[in-house]
């Protein structure tokens, strides 16, 4: 049935997504003349002068639509993906003084990037300050919040137990196919991005929705630096393909972009569940329900990673995956936590997600 | 005739390119559908994984037919922006042990970002060394080679007296509209710009032709962990308008891109000598004339910034002309030069750049 070929379910790429825009892409295609984004600028008025008013529009709307954050009175940031305003963030919130670099920290298992995009310039501005369940130090530091978490799928807050914290909301899986929206989130900078939203990675686009102007200022300041501005053409087609979206939401006849990819998700989830109970040979991570505002319904987070621990036999989750059953995942030791642990991506493409879900199913080491 | 407002002639978004791309809009015209640019990667096979193919093609093509670089047995780079690529060139050619930054140099006036860019960051991996000429440290260093010059628009060479710089070529300026094309360039590490060949500055791409595969491949990385990638959308927008552009340059009937912009330049800078002939005033720099391959005949420079410099009576240029003229330039001080010095923008709007030289050419100190 299947060749004997590794299945790669490693990264977050999220192309689960693809046969909703397929189905649905006649009214989300864009046509671009030539003499379109010549200019650096989108709106000379705007603090954030590289952002095209259109996007801004569509970003307060969907989420308003959503009901996942509130944007009133807040500074709209747009980025090259989400990873671009996470530096911008750190960049604006570290003291520019000789205080030497502030600790950032996060809470284990953590999205293994972090670490990784944090250090790699040796900055004098921040430096990794690993898992904030253990750190201790004192002076102020910034805390980063993945809610829901990557890898977990869990739901987080600060928490290291100090005044002294500086917070940065990473909200990339707050939406309604993830997770019930139990409120609109409101932080002083929460992170958004159009991969995890809807699908679409390759535009690199993502937003920050911050409450205070000067470090608003400041993150535009650093992606001025970083790449003058964010691509246009990839502002204007995600802001159509969040129009779309938001349409999507308020139309009786057909099914939404969220019912669509809450389905998909739920389907997802279900069979990975009875695999764990009927081969017993791994686990993934229980969630409590809870009543989603969006849909008006209750029910349990169905994350777009599966933190998927081996059995208690086996010591490298890892290594046992790629060699007995040839499924290449991410290690838990990337993510601050134990090797028993993998992170699996729920968002692949059906044909990838089923040969994994088939080969974590089958008793035997042949890959079939 | 005209208001008494200021006339920013500051920056160098480039478009003076407007009307050749409404002209020639309609072949350029990009229709992209709704599941497009929904993964991550663009060719997994490729050590860029995020380079559109498309887009690799366009660029060999577009520089085999201008001749102005090698790109047989390079890495192909692309950024948001040669921005990026600079930034990523950095990140590559840094020793990444104890040694401390590595010093950064170019020689004044250099182009006023680029310290900025160097040391926002306060990395531990570089940090600018200010100018190149003077410049007599011991121990490896990078300098940094614009040519053309961004602001003064002179060729230029390495000038540290060492074998062991590290050079990183800005090419962004070397296309037949500024510079006549005497020879395919062939350097280590070359960066190009959509910005400032095709005037699509908004689109923020960017590319480097690089010899060394070690790196290429740390630049690819710098660009992971930066911003995970470039806007596709963008990329095959300037894969498209690279097309129209190599087209053009084969068709008889025509006016070539690089005839249309060539004509363009050569009008206002034959003005702006007029006008410093005439009034006396300031002055602007003479070049040399010299043989293009690529138009088959002789002409001099006509860069995309005026090095403009007021009268000796004035000692601050860059307030004279806010001033007594109300037109906003970016003085001398900023590119490691003096203040009677300023860069004008060479591609701003007919409109703007009229009305510069307008009150550049009026006696009197009013600005009509």
């Amino acid at each position: 049935m299947y060749a004997n070929f590794d299945v790669v379910i490693r990264s977050g790429d999220p192309t689960v997504y693809e046969t909703y825009w397929q189905e649905n892409g006649e009214v989300t295609t864009m046509v671009i003349p030539g003499w379109q984004s010549l200019s650096y600028f989108s709106d000379e008025n705007n603090l954030c002068w590289f952002l095209e008013p259109e996007l801004g529009k569509e970003i307060v709307r969907v989420h308003k639509v959503v009901g996942n954050a509130v944007t009133q009175d807040r500074y709209i940031v747009v980025g090259t993906g989400s990873t671009q305003l996470y530096q911008a963030a750190l960049y604006a919130l570290s003291p520019h003084d000789e205080s030497g670099p502030i600790n950032v920290v996060s809470t284990a298992p953590y999205y293994s990037s972090y670490p990784l995009i944090t250090d790699y310039l040796k900055s004098g501005l921040y430096r990794w300050g690993g898992d904030a369940k253990t750190y201790k130090e004192d002076g102020p530091y910034i805390e980063l919040v993945t809610s829901p978490n990557n890898p977990d799928g869990f739901l987080r807050e600060s928490v290291v137990n100090s005044s002294k914290g500086i917070l940065i909301h990473d909200l990339a899986y707050y939406w309604p196919q993830y997770t019930p929206i139990t409120s609109a989130a409101d932080h002083d900078v929460m992170l958004f991005t159009a991969s995890k939203s809807t699908g679409h990675a390759g535009m690199r686009i993502g937003w920050a929705l911050v409450k205070d102007r000067e470090t608003a200022r400041k993150m535009i300041e650093y992606i001025e630096l970083n790449t003058i501005g964010v691509s246009k053409d990839s502002q204007l087609r995600v802001a159509k393909v969040l129009k779309v979206v938001s349409d999507s939401c308020g139309n009786e006849t057909a099914k939404s972009f969220f019912d669509h990819s809450y389905d998909a998700m739920y389907e997802r989830w279900k069979l990975l569940k009875q695999a764990a109970k009927d081969t017993k040979r791994f686990s993934v991570p229980d969630f409590a329900s809870q009543r989603c505002n969006f849909f008006g319904r209750v029910f349990e987070q169905q994350p777009a990673f599966a933190w998927f621990k081996c059995g208690e036999e086996i010591v490298d989750c890892e290594k046992f995956l790629r060699e007995e059953k040839k499924i290449l995942t991410k290690s838990g030791k990337h993510f601050g936590d134990e090797l028993s642990y993998v992170r699996i991506s729920m968002l692949d493409r059906d044909t990838n997600f089923n040969i994994f879900l088939h080969r974590i199913s089958s008793s035997s080491n042949s890959t079939l």
